[in-house]
């Protein structure tokens, strides 16, 4: 801990503010300096804010669990798009994480229901199909009449395993797959286009 | 407030969810975007991180204040800094903010006192002599025997202004004042140093 002048005392024991420091680099891409930024700012700019954040922080923690159909955050059993009688039950996109469903939600005029898989089947790090609740989705095929399962994992190494797995276990219940097309950017330039990503725009080509 | 997909019942009231992420917002540099990346990691990653970081917030803003002395932060009556005997008690360095005694603990062998404005002069801000603690300083300069007042305010407009009504408290106290030299930093080449910089350190040179 680099921030240690303010310690106070018996002179070992890290101060309050030390800690502050430490528990602040929890967040995500924040580091020693920007956490001591962060905890001066609160103390000294905003605590009335900081009051809430530790109030509305505690209160997600304990309140904030998972939908129990998609597996998206929610406070309740079920989320609300589960829950709206308005959305299509015959559709089920698939996505890694609750952020993709916020991307499609905005981008897209789809009107199914989403199941959340939370990661994405990477064996190395012990995230198999249990972990991705995999089985609930099974069930799901199972008992609901369900006519298309999109696959909208990341178009990652990860990603696309996942989806080949997805895609058996759909198979399984003769349930219709699709994947996002993939190809050229809308706005890029060919120039500046992956490999990759070009070699299958063109394998991909459509008539004109 | 963006991301409301995740509310619940009544459908108006925004989520838990939707809470978590703006309370997030009142760190400093963290849009939208950050504080809903933020809120996920935490709730998918990390929850007793984020719930060590609730309560120690809480405890920071209940029970860190101000030295009575020095005005830095601390949880008790006078810092470590002020209890510390080994100081020199007969110079005190006047910064603008808490990390400015950190930079100057660990940059330099200083060994005297500090006196932290928390701010700087900016009228315009209501920010005045009585916000900064400029009192304290002053009752200081008349009780302690204070030999010289290092003004370490920054080399900025307000800071120069600072620095300029600090000078005249002292002066009325007989205590003599010095200030940070101004130049080219080390390891700056004069072709990409600012010309007000290049004016001064002209202007100031020394023998060599």
């Amino acid at each position: 801990m680099a921030a240690s002048y303010f310690s106070n005392g018996s002179g070992s024991a890290p101060s309050l503010l030390d800690l502050l420091i430490e528990s602040l680099r929890c967040l995500p891409g924040v580091g020693p300096k920007s956490a001591q930024r962060m905890a001066f700012h609160l103390l000294q700019r905003n605590r009335d804010g900081a009051k809430t954040l530790a109030d509305t922080l505690s209160r997600a923690i304990r309140e904030i669990g998972h939908c129990k159909a998609c597996r998206i955050f929610s406070e309740h059993e079920y989320c609300s798009i589960c829950l709206d009688a308005s959305r299509i039950r015959s559709k089920i996109c698939v996505v890694e994480s609750p952020a993709d469903v916020l991307t499609i939600e905005k981008s897209t005029d789809y009107k199914g229901l989403y199941f959340v898989l939370m990661g994405r089947l990477s064996p190395l790090d012990g995230i198999g199909p249990k972990e991705l609740g995999l089985n609930i989705l099974e069930d799901r095929l199972k008992k609901d009449t369900v006519e298309e399962l999109i696959l909208a994992t990341n178009s990652t190494v990860e990603g696309e395993v996942t989806a080949h797995v997805l895609s058996e276990i759909a198979g399984k219940q003769n349930v219709q797959t699709t994947r996002l097309a993939q190809g050229v950017p809308i706005g890029g330039e060919l120039e500046f286009v992956d490999q990759n990503t070009i070699a299958q725009a063109f394998a991909g080509r459509k008539s004109y």
